[in-house]
């Protein structure tokens, strides 16, 4: 179980890194929202790797939607899209798992799943399966841009080198370089970071920021279905993942209530805040402020360094070198990863307080 | 809705800040578990305000439980729990909201419930409402413990003064002093922070760390249901909390893989870790080291000191001073309610695979 | 688990028959409902013994909203209701059930809950906890009312003797006489058929046809959530029922498709069916047509006449006389709550399509 | 929304009648099944069509398992299936619904879709997506078969014709005729009333009887997910299905309390029942009885008579012959499905009750 997220806006995923395909089934996408194949494509294509520091699996991830579209609109009916896994190279994988590797979810999955997992190219644990949810959020994307809200992602950080702020049309246009990076002259820096961890076999993480802008206020729900704890739970599906901050997020801690707290300001028409410690939300609602998201990403944990693991069978300790092909760096394939999760969750609170339609004759 | 969290250890959310009660339903807790009024009431006593720097609103909270337990056994059947509310002074508060207070949820919750909310002391959006989750988490513990599992929570920063690093004998101790912090070196700083805060009538806030010790590798599913998603969704529950990491969290970022990733180790009849940088968590999955949960809590909104707003009728701008009593810092009170939403959701992993069963004859 | 229904609408339901108190959770009402305390105890008088044929337990049953209500609105928390059981007699029950009831779950709830069950009146599986459904329902209609949407149920045949056919005006009207039959030429002689049950110490059942009208065409999904679906899943929560039908139901198996199949009319502004076969629903989304449905109640199962059970510990067949105190026939009494079980459904789907809203001032 | 059903045994259903193909996810299969095409297969070439009064639409209906199957075995990952659609001609259908066909869904789906939906030869409400139904009650089947659990289904009334009553081996050979009929001296008279029935271009419906053997007690909740209830709900997402009774059903209405109850009986060693008028379920919970459900199927409502419509543009009566291929009996095609909808839901208990694991080693 555990394969299906959202209420009225729903994202079922299946597939493995070397099985058939990677999919994903959208239910709740409201009838009359055009979508072709390119509108799923295009942010597809931004996850793809080819770019420096990733894997050199060369996947063409062209998808294919086999239901709920019809004439080039969607229908109100499930939606299910797929690409077919091609470039896979199993020969590194034994049959059966036998010596988990450091970092990887092998040893969780092999005594959750009894050895039964298909755990070439880590099966459902790898970050393959984003593939299905880049497919889910290009829809989301769709419905949320119809209703004025534009979700966006950038790297922030990258193995320890900090971009500078960034203006809204800088984080615009950071999709255009290829470490997704606001701050041009911090890529250099990025770029010189990912090589070094290349030519020492290792991997690096980095620090992701979504932004959502024109998200009205009250989506979510007061004390259980938060929205930021909708948004953190979608983001922590991301493989690498492993801390979220809203607004100020840890440093608020350090602030008082009197610099911490957002105060309001008015134009006599419009309610507004003079800042945005709290990352558009309060309460667990939006509060009408652009809703900023920080992720920490881990460092890819195959490396082609030796280490130190235990055979699964004798029990006995033996070193592994993780071979494959793995990304250096996956943070900037992660930067459309991120959105998708961010956008998928919003249209579904969207969906819920129903200010998206899908009719867009 | 958004008042119910869990799918097969559940809790509903019920009640008001200046309301006639504070009321959590606890649904799926197994049959046979020795279950009276005091293992609520201890922990309730642990959130209870009274200690340094917390409000003057002194409630009794009084557990009474009113279904779901027979002959001091649970029955299988959902357990009622509420705490009458008391001690409440609602003259700080027109009928209507109209004017919001900074860092709260009233204008996000104005606009979502056309003002028909119960504003008073913040209504569903007060702190008074984690009694319930406290309730809740009781049980949750209590079934926990059964199979070995223990949640402990304390307080590792406030007001920017950080606690040093505490054995596991410290962080269980913690509970015993006032501000639930294992390094008891810190604790005199962290009052002077608090009574400082007081005396210029502004609020702190701090970071409490999670730690749940004795969870088998396996809990969580993987993709969508992850068991550090859910943790996340569960503490982003609790009305403060602004940013959470699993492990090294935002650390693990300016990592390599080669520092990131814990080697597993063999005593040639059980595998663990040699380190923990996961915080216990790995391909959202439990990896059977302990997990390892830092939140971020924001400085209490309220303050005394006059703040920005705008009035809701005239749309202008105004100047606010919130009265009404208020925590200067919640910090220590939130531990407990850290703990208990942590429990809370282990216990419906735990549920999903059966780990846990309530009979103790 | 199972305590709680609906999506956007949603009971939870709690308490037992010799238990504190019998309540409900009703989460996912809109602010601004006008909402007291006598729109729901109108609606639970309608359940209450007293009548002829039912149990002389004589509980006043006065309902008691705990949150989600202010100044006499709904403010969109989730609405608390008690009712405090008074004059229930546990003498007849033992510590542990020893001895199941035919008829009843008893020996099924013995094996589920390990013993652990309070059994006392049949507990969690007492007809008593229907009060909650009906302190549900009662929000339910009257949200329903503002939007034109009418649920109204009665006997239409009792021990066997079958009411005639009835106008809308006498459907409307059934609620007024003691057994809820829309016939009163009938009730002469469904009384008579009580009497005699009574007076064998035996019990009888009946049909309850429940009719929502205003419904309007779409509400429910295809494929999985059926609005008769849900419908029927919401009646089978009814303690007693044991079939349900829509429209023709089985009769609808024995006609061609040419007899069954609703023409479909104009007056060239609506579209309207000659006939409504049926029952309001086509491919499991309302039609337009009133939705009718049909609902058979079995006899009580607790009757004064000696039955074959077997004792639990000794395994030995023994011969069980149910004493306490119960009805000759429910059916009556269950008119409201079959009412209200249609109701909330509708109102769960009426709001996941937004046709519901609650601000009524 | 509503294309996915269970809690933890779920299936997402997908795909439309004349789109590129059916499929369904089953999610929460457990690891370790032995599972293969032709556990699929077998099943689903029970539902083809070819037999007497069946559509000449000639699908193959070659199942294609996608994903969560390895080495032939389940992973306890989401297993994908699919069947693509080949023999379909939409050369009957416009672009647009226009004319929405008597006892089908078309009014209200267009009512709810905005006309967005693909209607052709009814999209989404097909009886051509009971093929997903049926790809995961196959899943469903073997899991319960390692338990003891045996689901099997057979038509018992077809056109007015009853089938007398059968023996447990009598049902089990039922697959092997064409009409799925137990009694073979009924099968002939009921043969004669389809061809009746084509002749004249109209359409038969009948009754099915679903039973469940080897259920433990226990299974299925109390109050609200009542075992029943989700049977019921699964039941009627079979787009023909009007109505269902569980063991005598409407009759019970009928009976006196002391002729309802089922008598317990004792042999020392093992409780039963002396009688099965419940159809093995008391309280929303199974009780160890066979589990005997009757569902209603209606005549098909595709039927080559003209029938008394309205154009949804002009408003104005038209009459409405239906051409495209059809059938004149779906009922013997149902009985797999009906078996198949029995099974998954019983499946989802039996995971939450954790008496079926997949492990088959």
């Amino acid at each position: 179980m555990g394969n299906t997220l959202g209420k009225l806006f729903s994202v079922t995923n299946f597939g493995e890194s070397h099985g058939r395909l990677i999919g994903a089934v959208v239910d709740g996408c409201p009838p009359g929202l055009f979508l072709n194949v390119s509108d799923i494509q295009t942010e597809l294509d931004r996850r793809k790797s080819g770019s420096f520091g990733t894997t050199s699996r060369q996947e063409q991830d062209r998808v294919e939607i086999l239901s709920g579209v019809y004439e080039e609109h969607t229908t109100g009916a499930p939606i299910a899209m797929v690409v077919w896994n091609q470039d896979f190279d199993s020969n590194q994988y034994g049959k059966r798992l036998t010596i988990p590797r450091p970092g990887h979810a092998d040893y969780a999955s092999f005594i959750k799943y009894g050895g039964f997992a298909d755990h070439r190219g880590g099966g459902r644990f790898s970050g393959r399966i984003t593939a299905g949810f880049v497919m889910a959020g290009a829809i989301a994307k769709k419905l949320l841009v119809q209703s004025g809200i534009e979700v966006i992602a950038h790297t922030i950080e990258l193995g320890g080198k900090k971009a500078k702020a960034a203006s809204l049309e800088e984080i615009r246009a950071a999709r255009d370089n290829e470490l997704c990076c606001a701050d041009v002259s911090a890529v250099l820096d990025m770029r010189d970071t990912i090589r070094q961890a290349r030519e020492e076999n290792d991997s690096i993480g980095g620090i992701i920021e979504v932004v959502a802008l024109g998200v009205p206020p009250g989506l979510g729900e007061p004390v259980f279905d938060n929205l930021d704890g909708d948004l953190a739970k979608a983001l922590f599906a991301i493989p690498a993942v492993k801390a979220i901050e809203f607004g100020c997020g840890f440093d608020t801690a350090r602030l008082k209530g009197s610099q911490n707290n957002d105060p309001f300001l008015t134009d006599s028409k419009r309610i507004t805040c003079a800042s945005n410690n709290a990352g558009g939300i309060s309460g667990g609602m939006s509060n009408g402020m652009p809703i900023v998201i920080k992720v920490a990403i881990k460092p890819t944990p195959s490396i082609g360094i030796p280490q130190d693991s235990v055979d699964l069978d004798s029990l006995k300790a033996v070193k592994l070198t993780t071979k494959g092909r793995h990304d250096t760096c996956i943070v900037p394939r992660a930067v459309v990863v991120a959105e998708s999760m961010v956008a998928i969750t919003i249209a579904d609170f969207a969906r819920r307080a129903n200010i998206i339609r899908g009719v867009t004759k």
